[in-house]
């Protein structure tokens, strides 16, 4: 089979790969009807994280379950599925809090943006469609793998619910999802930050009340303004580098929260922080624990986070998906083999 | 008049004060009932923070108003108030949002440990009693100007609640009061982490339903062991330094949470708790928010956050009880006029 594999930063090849196998009797395989890139592989396309050696890469997929293992139980061969971007096994004492992404059997995937993938923890990661999903969810679906997950998360983890006003950092897939997240979880209020347009309409399309241009201390300020001179209750960070968590931290008020899912590429000044009474959470995406939730949201059509696909491609062009992410071209692109 | 002042690490005196008057018309001015040593005062007493001139200290008491600025409506002279250690004005937007420690107009007093004391923004710091409490209710009506609310805000901050287990790192006065806080709160599983055999028994007749003496590695090994391996739901972190931080990352459980009230002496590994999912909130207790509530459970005797005075002086020897509380004689000190 054939899959991308990452050989050097700004090198991604399509190229063949070994047949992916049920190694464990708790793993599945899945045959992938779409797959994307995410915002964080980009970081080693771009060279800021490490490259050691060929490596095999992605994390999103939605597809056909082809084969399971003998422990397997909740999925069967011919089940439509989604899976997270970090396997769980949905039964461990961190599981059960809900702490999906710390599981204390998480695994990962050997590169996703295949034709064909190994699943471990099958029974905890993958979640079913009942029945097969009309083919326009599919980018739905998909985006439930990581994107609209992470967004949901940082909004979670920030405590977002309808007495709060929102400020999102950041207006890639995730910062859109975390839009989208806010307004699902009843904000009245949810400003994003961006200075696309299209990425802006899109914002506002998902159901963003507001959006500010500035960034930095002017983009606090701006928010500020929107928000009796406070700054927001909840900050949602979906970009990681310093320069925007230090945004986050100046658009969100005196006792709010702060949101994180950007993969932490700067510090953050806590003590300040402590004198200010702001909280921060977040981290990798408790996938499974959010997946039932917004899958039912996606097959009722009540969301529809696919739209943060701006471009899809054959995944023989895997280059080419992240050229244009990296050139910003694309928002997120969606790959189907 | 007489108070309290602090001229050098070590140095506390009782000598004579300009009496304080009304300066604003939002002020008051209070007759103290009773007064007390904050182990954050020893941060100057032992030179940890500095000391550039003499200066009258204190900010926890209980008393009677004598004299009221021509703005205030709530309080008047012969009532018998408490208010919290950082005045606010319970009206701007950041008040409204309950984060009172953090008001836009937020105040302090200058020194409180005295037998009279200005009190700026009045009606928005102080609460009255209904009628003249019982005596033996005064130690406990003013644990609520700082050290119950704060270990109520540590509780708060972290997320409390019937479903989540907890750890108390600091068995102070403070720490103490977390654990009356967490149980109050309905934590079913409440862990005191003290190796002092006195404190230890209070912190179980506040209704702790462990005590951990190990520290540090050992400690937080101790509090896994007895939340199925993970480690607590939510840690209230009542110390501040470094290394009491950092138990207190070693005690919570991958996707808790850490309530912060110590005054900040060391850093926090936030990029490790990113990758943990553990959040971090707290700071100074938002006192007027609190204290209403907690109030009504003092005057109904629901809860006696006043045993953590373990020591009563006249307030003439208030050297004596920054002696007692900086070697660790005392818990804390309840000093009376």
């Amino acid at each position: 089979m054939y899959g991308a594999v990452i050989h050097a930063p700004g090198d991604v090849r399509y190229e063949e790969r070994d047949e992916p196998t049920i190694i464990d009797p708790t793993d599945a395989v899945v045959r992938t009807v779409a797959a994307c890139v995410c915002g964080s592989d980009l970081w080693r396309y771009r060279g800021i994280s490490p490259v050691p050696k060929p490596t095999p890469i992605g994390h999103e997929f939605c597809g056909l379950v082809e084969e399971v293992g003998s422990a397997v139980t909740s999925v069967k061969p011919g089940d439509f599925v989604v899976g997270g971007f970090n396997p769980s096994d949905n039964t461990c004492p961190v599981c059960r809090k809900g702490a999906h992404a710390n599981c204390q059997h998480g695994d990962h995937y050997n590169g996703a943006q295949a034709s064909r993938i190994r699943i471990p923890q099958a029974d905890g990661t993958l979640l079913a469609t009942p029945g097969m999903p009309d083919d326009d969810l599919v980018p739905s679906i998909l985006a439930l793998s990581d994107v609209m997950c992470t967004g949901w998360h940082a909004a979670v983890s920030a405590g977002v619910g309808p007495d709060t006003t929102v400020a999102v950092v950041g207006d890639g897939a995730v910062g859109l999802s975390a839009v989208l997240a806010a307004v699902q979880l009843g904000a009245p209020m949810v400003i994003a930050m961006s200075r696309h347009d299209d990425r802006a309409a899109l914002a506002r399309e998902f159901g963003a009340t507001h959006v500010v241009a500035e960034r930095d201390e002017a983009g606090g300020a701006a928010v500020k303004a929107l928000t009796d001179g406070i700054g927001a209750d909840c900050v949602l960070e979906c970009v990681g580098t310093e320069g925007a968590r230090l945004q986050a931290v100046g658009a969100v008020r005196d006792g709010g929260n702060i949101g994180l899912v950007g993969v932490p590429h700067g510090d953050l000044p806590v003590n300040d922080l402590f004198w200010r009474n702001v909280g921060v959470k977040g981290g990798p995406a408790h996938v499974r624990a959010y997946l039932p939730h917004l899958l039912e949201l996606v097959l009722t059509r009540t969301i529809d986070p696919g739209k943060v696909f701006d471009l899809e491609l054959p995944l023989a062009e895997v280059a080419e998906a992240y050229a244009a992410m990296d050139e910003r071209r694309a928002i997120k692109v969606l790959l189907r083999p």
